[in-house]
């Protein structure tokens, strides 16, 4: 890794390259692109949380004046599951049968059938005349009571897996994961406290203000061309060939500007569906949903259940920790319990423990990802059990997990023993913050927890040119959903040694470079920035050999500096230093324009940690709840742009807050939500919150050239167990359950 | 290069990727891309071939209702003559005063201002509120008057280049280019027989069907993004940022699909006003020029004087020639009289010659490329003279030739020594030719005359990737005039040893892949080809180190056979052969994703000859010339794809013996170009013509992997010389100048 004292243009803060066109509403969005003759689709979704369907008939629709193509399960090729299992998408068996359900809905607003019309109006009115007959089926709607041996089948196929022998029956429960060590019962048996508890959280969306949105234009040879907003262009054209079992080069995935994701934009739901639907009728397809269908159809995270027994010595150590996880998958298995499993107990060195993990089927939206996916419900449970035990020793709750915090060397609970870490760092630094040194204001309460998460590596490409005045195009696939075009540029210039200016960075199309997993798992800075660094060097071995050629001298007697190709110390050329502008400007001359690339499955992406805390107030009359201050702090390995990086943090933590607090999914009887639409799914706004303040600590990542590790996910761990033991702490009862809304919290007082 | 028996994909004929989209409408031209609030241009052009611009006032415009911007020649900067030098365009000073005239108006149509309104209607209004002050001076009009001592100047700066010394004083005459050899008085002395003529053609236009346009949009930090129709959309990016002082890094360029260029989409007219406008506007700008502003505002090619005197001994054997040449450059410098001067005698070996050509401005619009640009001029007075000589000798035309023909080793009259080439094996085909053969038809007159380009190398980038499932992209940077995208895909999949339909390829936009020279010169299959061999032999040695990996052998170990790593003989490992799909499924556990780049300055790009030879009727009553058949020979070196050759031979074909018998920029005497539409600038039309028989002889170019060489305008060459030898055959008359259309023949008959 570079030292730090080194970096010119690492660690700076330039404007923003896409800010310009965002503020000025010249960015194109999903829903942007508009073509000749396109039609509008709609998608017919189940009334029925739970149905069997009996018959799906498009011909009074078809039959339609305007209506050009519809298309329902019967008009899709069959996976069988397991057989095709995409890098960042999941079993595509069952991704498929979320985008259009074949013999079931499993959800209420599962896309049933769709119809692609001159206008929308049109296309309303063709849904209406599609005739689905459905045998009504009960829905199975609580995690627990879908896990009972009795419960109703969502999938009489569906054998729980992960299990030491396949179970002779089926179940709702998708899948078993395990992780234990050392000795359960000598480790409570040692412990001087124990702590216990169940804690349940419903679903919740990422809440992008973007709702998908895609237009797909399909010629007579077959080859599609589908514009979406997207966190991975080439993860969806993987999964739309799967889909509809065409070739992947039959496809043209392009990435629009992406109103967030934040994992929710990994998967497909519309995109085969506008491919069909333009194929059969001839004619571009746009399909953008609304807020009520993003609700109703995407995937939000797992709700959960999580019960947590954890014991401690005096001194704080702790001894054993046990957990049991229950994750509801929605209606298709996905279901983030693993990472779930495998975080709970990540921040510390533990000797004694054993986590168990369900996945369960339940009639609601099949989950998707969402920032951290699994971690936040599982280490929610652990932190705030922490924070009883740090209360039952009066230990400041910083300490307490200093005493057991995870360090280099560190055995994880999932396997390998980290590398450097910033665990123990961004605790010190909690502890010196001016934040935490300041007394809680009267009548608040204080709350501390610890946030985690792995980060991934995975495929990334790179292709680096250098235009004729010397400036430098960066080429890569990752949708720009967290400033990643700015660090690009950033870590090309300086690799380079050129400005930061000199560079710009875009997002090809699946045509246009090489193949970038999913921006995803906070992985595009790390892996991606890696590739952009090595296609920088391949630029510089290129810039060497140019150079050496024009002086008549051996490449390995060139040295670049500064953005230059100079002579080698003691090599004796009367020569001129040959600038990146200079080299290629004589291009022609010396072998044609000069291009660099890189591609890698990166490793060692770099676990980050965080501590977050805050103060917080309770209005014991209305029960809400009023965020005074808020503090996070975080291991960034190296802040590449710390402007963005405090930016994760404060979204990430916003994220948390409202999670916490007020979102959740609510259903009735029948499996229909009831809360589908942002007046009534309550997500922080501006002024619900204060400042988030920051502090980003650099432990760096040995294993990237600049010491990054992902940023974006971890900041939305800690503030569910920051918002838990600060309520706790307000009003000296503790609540288990979120969101802690103000119905909750007034419940818990009446009840206190 | 790879041997002829050994191809396997490289000569076969699949069906053109682009025809699809082309033949259902789906293809997106020039003038095809809309965007929201755009803006519609137009642009006011000179009245007078000659002006001197006072005043323009463009307030009253711009104080319309609908109207956005307007510019005129003061929103320009100033570029001094000679300062840059594109490497496609030429002087880009000149080309900016033609963007938009500044000082002068040099040409009936010549840019003066432009505007932008919300409809085509407003800114035609528009373009009646701007005032302008003409100084109208007298239009100098034939490129001999134009020579004159006396002459009215066009440009007073200029001062002819390519004399010993600068002349004292300016003159008409932009520049003067000579070679010569031997002892021209000796040789004419030798001769027994010496032939004489003053030959002249007026200007031609390449009459591509689709008229330039393009649309531009500039975003609030001057970020531009221009949709245009182009031969070379990373020169129109040079010649942009030159033309505004602009950045390279502040334009994005993309290639439409288009409809014919033939050399003259090889330069800018519409895209720098496109990008002044939308800058000004702050919205997207489209122009679309007119038939009638193609015709007066584009560039034709040059009209030409051309004086010609050779001499041979009785046994055909030439002993001299010399050659006087004046080509039209228009109203500024440009003309191609360096590759006239260059080409009149390369098909020949001769010791003695002179020749000087002079470029001339004259008040007709500045010319551009055409096709083997500045060659059919020239050659065709020699290839007229030939004809003469072999009458006077009763020679067959074809033996004069042979038995003067240039081959491996002549030296060239531009210089260098012929590599092998092709020109006795197309005299010798000829020879053999059925047509040949074939008694000339009672009544009709046969004519023989040979053809020649230089071609060119030059840079070029290309870029593979092989997707996951194992298909191949390849991108690359030229718009595809004439099959590009097959011949790369044929070359790709040779070198590959995959099936053709496993390759894709791509036009990159100037983001999304390396520089490509302009789509001219014949150079793109040559040289574009030639970098994406090179990428794929990246892939293939990335292949083989990847099978190497997966084995545990050294890569040097594995050899790639038909399109699959195997172990070399001897080495003994028990592994099963990987194909670049098992290499590509695998590539995440390898490495990454498979990438591969070459870019180059190519050289050694091969000179192509043809010959050809035409049976045509003259209706004595109405002076029509009925073409009966057409016979068209050339060395394409190796055709990539045979069909595409054919079609560039037949479409040279046809457009040669358009303007030889009919088309012709007619003026009138104030310098108003009279028949500026197709009904009255008479192209042949299917119906005018036979079918153009091909014969494609191939002797490789040993500088290309698959011994390509361009074949785009050689054809173009002969066909003038041709008619003119079965004119003079059919009628016993020698017409000397061109068109020989319908008058001109009667006048020669009446004359006789």
């Amino acid at each position: 890794m570079a030292e730090a004292v080194d970096l010119r243009v690492v660690g700076t803060t330039p404007v923003r390259p896409d800010g310009v066109d965002k503020v000025t509403g010249r960015a194109q969005f999903g829903a942007d692109l508009n073509m000749p003759n396109m039609l509008h689709g709609r998608i017919l979704r189940s009334p029925h949380a739970h149905a069997r369907i009996k018959r799906v008939d498009l011909s009074k629709a078809l039959a339609m004046q305007g209506v050009y193509a519809a298309v329902s399960g019967a008009d899709f090729p069959m996976l069988a599951s397991g057989e095709v299992s995409g890098e960042a998408g999941g079993d595509l068996a069952d991704i498929a049968r979320n985008v259009m359900a074949r013999d079931k809905a499993l959800y209420h607003g599962h896309a049933v059938a769709a119809v692609a019309a001159t206008s929308l109006e049109v296309a309303e009115q063709a849904l209406d005349a599609i005739e689905v007959d459905y045998e009504v089926l009960p829905p199975v709607l609580d995690v627990l009571e879908a896990m009972a041996a009795d419960a109703t089948l969502l999938d009489e196929q569906c054998f729980t897996k992960g299990l030491s022998e396949t179970p002779d029956k089926p179940s709702n429960i998708a899948a078993m994961v395990k992780l234990a060590r050392g000795d359960l019962e000598a480790g409570f048996a040692a412990a001087d406290v124990v702590v216990e508890g169940e804690y349940r959280i419903p679903m919740a969306h990422q809440g992008y203000i973007e709702p998908h949105a895609c237009t797909a234009t399909v010629n007579e040879e077959g080859k599609a061309t589908v514009w979406c907003c997207t966190q991975g262009h080439f993860d969806f054209r993987t999964m739309t060939a799967h889909i509809l079992g065409c070739k992947i080069a039959d496809l043209k995935f392009i990435a629009s500007e992406i109103g967030g994701g934040f994992g929710g934009k990994t998967v497909v739901y519309l995109e085969p569906v506008a491919v069909m639907l333009s194929k059969k009728a001839g004619r571009p397809v746009k399909l953008v949903m609304t807020r009520e269908e993003v609700f109703r159809a995407t995937g939000p995270t797992s709700g959960s259940v999580v019960r947590v027994k954890v014991g401690a010595r005096k001194d704080g150590r702790i001894t054993a920790a046990k957990a049991w996880l229950a994750y509801e998958a929605g209606g298709l298995a996905g279901a983030p319990v693993g990472p779930g499993v495998m975080s709970i107990f990540a921040p510390y060195d533990l000797d004694n423990f054993l986590v168990e993990g369900y996945e369960v089927l339940v009639n609601k939206p099949k989950v998707a990802a969402y920032r951290a996916p699994g971690a936040p419900q599982s280490m929610h449970a652990m932190e705030v059990a922490l924070d009883d035990i740090a209360r039952q020793l009066d230990m400041d709750p910083l300490d307490l997990r200093l005493r057991n915090a995870a360090d280099e060397g560190t055995q994880a609970p999932y396997g390998p023993k980290f590398p450097p870490i910033g665990f123990k760092a961004c605790i010190e630094a909690a502890k010196k913050h001016p934040n935490y040194l300041a007394q809680v204001p009267e009548g608040a309460g204080r709350g501390v927890a610890a946030g985690f998460w792995f980060n991934i590596g995975m495929q990334s490409s790179a292709e680096v040119r250098i235009n004729e005045d010397g400036s430098v195009v960066v080429m890569e696939g990752n949708p720009d959903i967290g400033g990643s075009r700015a660090s690009m540029c950033l870590m090309a210039a300086e690799t380079l040694g050129v400005p930061y200016e000199q560079v710009k960075t875009y997002v090809g199309d699946t045509e246009s470079t090489g193949y970038c997993m999913v921006t995803g798992g906070s992985r595009t800075t790390f892996a991606t920035g890696m590739a952009v660094v090595r296609a920088c060097e391949d630029i510089i071995a290129e810039c060497k050999a140019r150079a050496a050629a024009t002086w008549g001298v051996d490449k390995d007697q060139v040295e670049w500096q500064d953005g230059t190709a100079v002579p080698a110390p003691g090599v004796n050329a009367d020569v001129n230093p040959l600038s990146l502008a200079d080299l290629a400007a004589s291009a022609s001359a010396t072998g044609g324009p000069i291009l660099g690339k890189a591609s890698l499955n990166a490793q060692g992406a770099g676990a980050s940690f965080s501590i977050n805390f805050a103060d917080l107030k309770v209005d014991k009359e209305t029960g809400a709840v009023e965020v005074l201050s808020y503090t996070a702090i975080q291991d960034a390995g190296k802040a590449i742009h710390p402007a963005y990086v405090e930016g994760q943090m404060q979204g990430g933590a916003a994220q948390g807050i409202g999670w916490a607090l007020n979102e959740e999914y609510i259903y009735d009887q029948d499996g229909v939500m009831e809360n589908a639409g942002f007046l009534d799914y309550r997500m922080p706004v501006a002024s619900d919150l204060p400042m988030i303040d920051t502090e980003i600590v650099e432990v760096p990542n040995p294993s990237h050239p600049y010491g990054v590790r992902g940023v974006g996910e971890t900041p939305i761990v800690a503030p569910l167990g920051v918002a838990a033991n600060a309520v706790r702490d307000a009003i000296g009862i503790r609540i288990n359950d979120l969101p802690m809304s103000p119905p909750r919290i007034l419940a818990a007082l009446d009840a206190a």
